[in-house]
């Protein structure tokens, strides 16, 4: 974990929740109601603009009226009228890159939850999106919030981009097992088949997430390395990644299961010990014998991780768990907010799961 | 709410947990994990004991390791091996009866969220449970936990019975409706149709918590007025209940939907005032415009309520959403202790729900 | 049942299905498609006008290539291009009432799966559709079609109307009670409470159909007996109904579960003597001595009853199950068509379910 | 699919289920009720033996009484008192093992559904199922019931053991593949990552099948190669798999989606002719452009199949979706038998999905 940083505010840091009508906004709403370091400013969303809180959460009612406000980078600066030290921006990809130089310009810290700025290259980006990055020098200045394994740069970073929910899972099975591509032990090829719960799909209706559609079946979808989430996998871990995401009859929850290729015998203590020693100290990521279940992670910032050897086959094989509103959104835009603050890292993070 | 009590104690109270393998168990874990004024001594549970918590409730990995106990009311003095100021019993009704009075005579306090304490009639208690109360006496001294109801008799109570789940949602919700009976407004009869999700049927595998035989699909049960909890609510509310539950796929979640026939006109406005005089102040309680959903309340100690009048056939109905577990079982307990003990009667009680 | 009808065509008679892209429409052309006497001419929908059948549902892939129509009158005459024998409606409601009088100007049978000719008296079609009925002059010509309760009028039926869901459960379930209110045994009064699955909000997106906004959750809507389907029940019963429709987190199913209040004392024998004689030669409905689940009538066109006393309170509750796609539209639908071209009545109607 | 065979049985043939009160049991049941070249004798079950088959399944109610019996392969001689020509067996691997020879001694035909016959080697069987074979000169002489794959040696076969439902699914996923592996254009090693619902555990009641410990939550299991099922495949496609189930929270449906490193390019139009040459005739088996989901086969024998290629990470991804419990169970088991009959290939078997 980052060390403690003497420069950390000490009063509450205000900030505002961009997208808050959406599922990761909504656990924003949560994870800031509940964190003594944060204090909520405002929320704002597109469509809701303008209606209270509990109107677009029931559940929020009687927990703090809020009018949902209609976000202008003009109001925020600390003297306007919407004015907030840190911004979150829960949105679809496409919007935060036109808005963050304005924010950024009243001296205001940015989270990107969306994909805008993950990409470090904009042509990598105008692929895989569909559309050139309208100001593509920001990406080289946002910082890639993937917490545990980006801390240095993290400190103090004005604009940072948390990774997708899938780019979480993965990374954080296969960046211990990289080194073994690198000291020629193991093929430089990941297979990576992960399963999301609905919410994934965001709250607009459509025909992938309408419950009669989605209940009681799985399914793939983007077969063929086509989904927008391989190249940023690619980015993280440097060696190429076989992607395809399945759907599963879930709120929330994601697995990654990912295999490599070994080119000799492996012990799997020699495995588990990589594992140890990327993750023994992180108070964010558990190490099981069991493979894990989503449900253990449900609500919280945590991942569960479990690693195998096949050794009859030549096989590593790790499977991460999370859950993709928290650890793969909220949560970790919490956690990196924590850390460029210089706050404790862990502070107001959920980390006891809703059972069963 | 209770007022402050300035003989609460302002050092954490010790509290003991027996029946963490099962849901309610686990929940009481959660909550009292997250609640400043309570520390948790130990965790007990029959076939569990001997092991890792981890193990019932590998969710529950990293988080502080503990051994699971073999309960023993000898230990549980404040000087004992299992010293504590208070003790949980989430245990299936028959237990708890047998053993309270060990506990009480160590000068612990005790909630008891099963059965064995909540009718005050012996005799109603042999008739629908089954076998004759080991301990009738103690029905007596056994305070009724429906926490926004029963303050005054709450504080100080050194033996708690916590109301049933759907004993919980039927009075929420039909208590301010008994007032319209005895002033004759009303016949002397609640029809109350209610929805449990399956942690109700308990963490023991039987042909009701099967996945394959409860997913996609809804059923009564216990048609005729046979349920366990109908005296209960009778005795509640001093007027006949039919009570009929069925089961709905999923995990957590209570609705009680309740009628009362009028005997002349009664506007909507009177009937939600009759609502705003009992739970306006109320921070556990909220009134909604609309039918609530059980998702609202998901891992929160809240009901909401929704009240209505069908005019044109002379009709009071009401709904009420509480989460099984903490309303209706270890967020109740909680409040109730935290009464008893003279603490903020909201302390450390979960209110953010987990949406979606 | 209907006796064999000399008069019945001994050829399969050719059918449309309006409204194949919806849930009612693709359950209409699963039955059509095993049925003996059927022969499916045409599907047809509006925005799926001019797909092929697999792209709206890929299930059916393989299945028999087929275009999406566009409905048109005019070509539904035996000799034009979308000739046949009989249409049926699965539209939304307001649609249907417009189309019937050209449709049955070319002689060719209809039956309505929608709410549109349901309701004989045209007034309390406006108050409770919102609109003028377009063509009430038909509402006294529309056989109603509940099938065990109806079968002389549905014999040579030209324009067949089927009952909503909720009024075909809760009519089964309460019209053998009527008797009991007629020879003053119970007051003239019907509370129903009844639990849907999402299919019976449509195929079409909206808040309440989305799978994070419904999964694991439960929840009442229509409160104070303002549901459309409240009258249809009381045209059938004769008597009040209290309805309250509840929404649980499954494709399929309905469960209505109904009480009346008994004036003096009654034997269960007596009550089930009394479903005894309503069903005892019933095909499509089954006697339970268990409250039944929505699970064991999955996919077919049966109903499974049961019913029960509560001496103590004196009420007398019975439970009814169906399928509210099969039983309460598709299969009933076709049940119907038999009946009134004479052909046998539980032709081609699925009754085994699909366990689990 | 197999050419008509004039020894073909004309009377419908008699057949027993051992099992029905499981799953893969109550499916057979379904289907053989439903097939017009088989009749039902007798169906049988362990602990419930001597109880009505609406007890073990109530969805039975109605549909022809029978009574469960015990089975004894003593009394299944065609004029003993359970008198059949063939027998299916839905049981747990370990006990078909043992009976079989006393059933193929009585001249009856014998479809396994359970582990005990799908692995030609006894040293394999011991490893993996924890003990030796009870008979293994059987192993020889069973026939593998993979339908497309085999049809040659099913055809007049006595003793068929039908594949697991994994291997089902990833066998016909990947052997239209091992062409590719042969030539030299792709690894010898074939990742398979599966989703299976949880009807796939049994009916009886454990940690893996409880409602509340699966639903709305999934995960692997296996991991590392340890399932049982894996040296199924291997021996079925001859060349490494890397297994990895996952549960999901679902009644039914599988999905295996299979990976092949490929050594050069290969045009998506090419490995589509390799599936089109292996599948364009098989009546159960669809080609589909896009991903396919388990519900589109929901009930149904048919297996739905996708195909990709990932050229810039040279990947070869096949994606396909069954009904773990009629293609991977009771259908597979009676398309066999039709072919060891000489019955059409097709007869008797559903097809049409319950939609949704």
């Amino acid at each position: 974990m980052a060390t403690p940083d003497p420069s950390a505010p000490t009063t509450p840091v205000r900030v505002g929740i961009v997208g808050v009508s959406g599922y990761a906004g909504v656990e924003l709403l949560r994870i800031v109601h509940g964190h003594p370091g944060l204090e909520l400013a405002w929320v704002a969303a597109g469509k809701w603009a303008g209606k209270q809180l509990d109107e677009a959460w029931p559940g929020w009612a009687g927990l703090g009226a809020r009018t949902i406000e209609a976000f202008s980078p003009e109001e925020i600066a600390l003297d306007g009228p919407m004015g907030c030290d840190a911004v979150f921006l829960a949105l679809p990809h496409g919007h935060a890159g036109a808005i963050v130089p304005g924010i950024l310009a009243k001296g205001v810290r940015v989270v990107d939850l969306g994909a805008d700025h993950r990409l470090r290259d904009a042509e990598v980006y105008a692929e895989h999106y569909g559309a050139p990055h309208p100001h593509p020098e920001q990406l080289a200045t946002a910082v890639y919030g993937l917490a545990e394994w980006n801390r240095e740069a993290l400190a103090g970073a004005m604009l940072i981009a948390t990774p997708g929910c899938y780019p979480t899972a993965v990374a954080l099975a296969a960046l211990p097992l990289v080194g073994l591509v690198e000291s020629g032990l193991a093929d430089a090829w990941v297979v990576a088949d992960c399963i999301s719960g609905v919410s994934g799909a965001g709250r607009k209706a459509g025909p992938r997430n309408l419950f009669c559609e989605t209940t009681d079946r799985a399914q793939a979808y983007g077969l063929g390395g086509t989904h927008r989430h391989a190249p940023e996998m690619e980015q993280t871990l440097g060696i190429p990644v076989s992607f395809t995401p399945h759907l599963a009859p879930m709120n929330r929850g994601m697995v990654a299961t990912v295999h490599l290729k070994l080119r000799g015998a492996l012990e799997l203590a020699e495995l588990r010990a990589r594992f140890e020693d990327a993750y023994g100290d992180e108070p964010m990521i558990q190490l099981c014998d069991a493979p894990p279940s989503t449900a253990d992670v449900r609500g919280t910032n945590r991942a569960h991780l479990a690693v195998a050897v096949d050794a009859r086959r030549g096989v590593a094989t790790v499977c991460c768990v999370i859950d993709n509103l928290v650890k793969g959104a909220a949560g970790q835009a919490v956690q990196c907010l924590n850390i460029a603050l210089g706050l404790p890292e862990t502070q107001g993070l959920p980390v006891v799961p809703l059972l069963p």
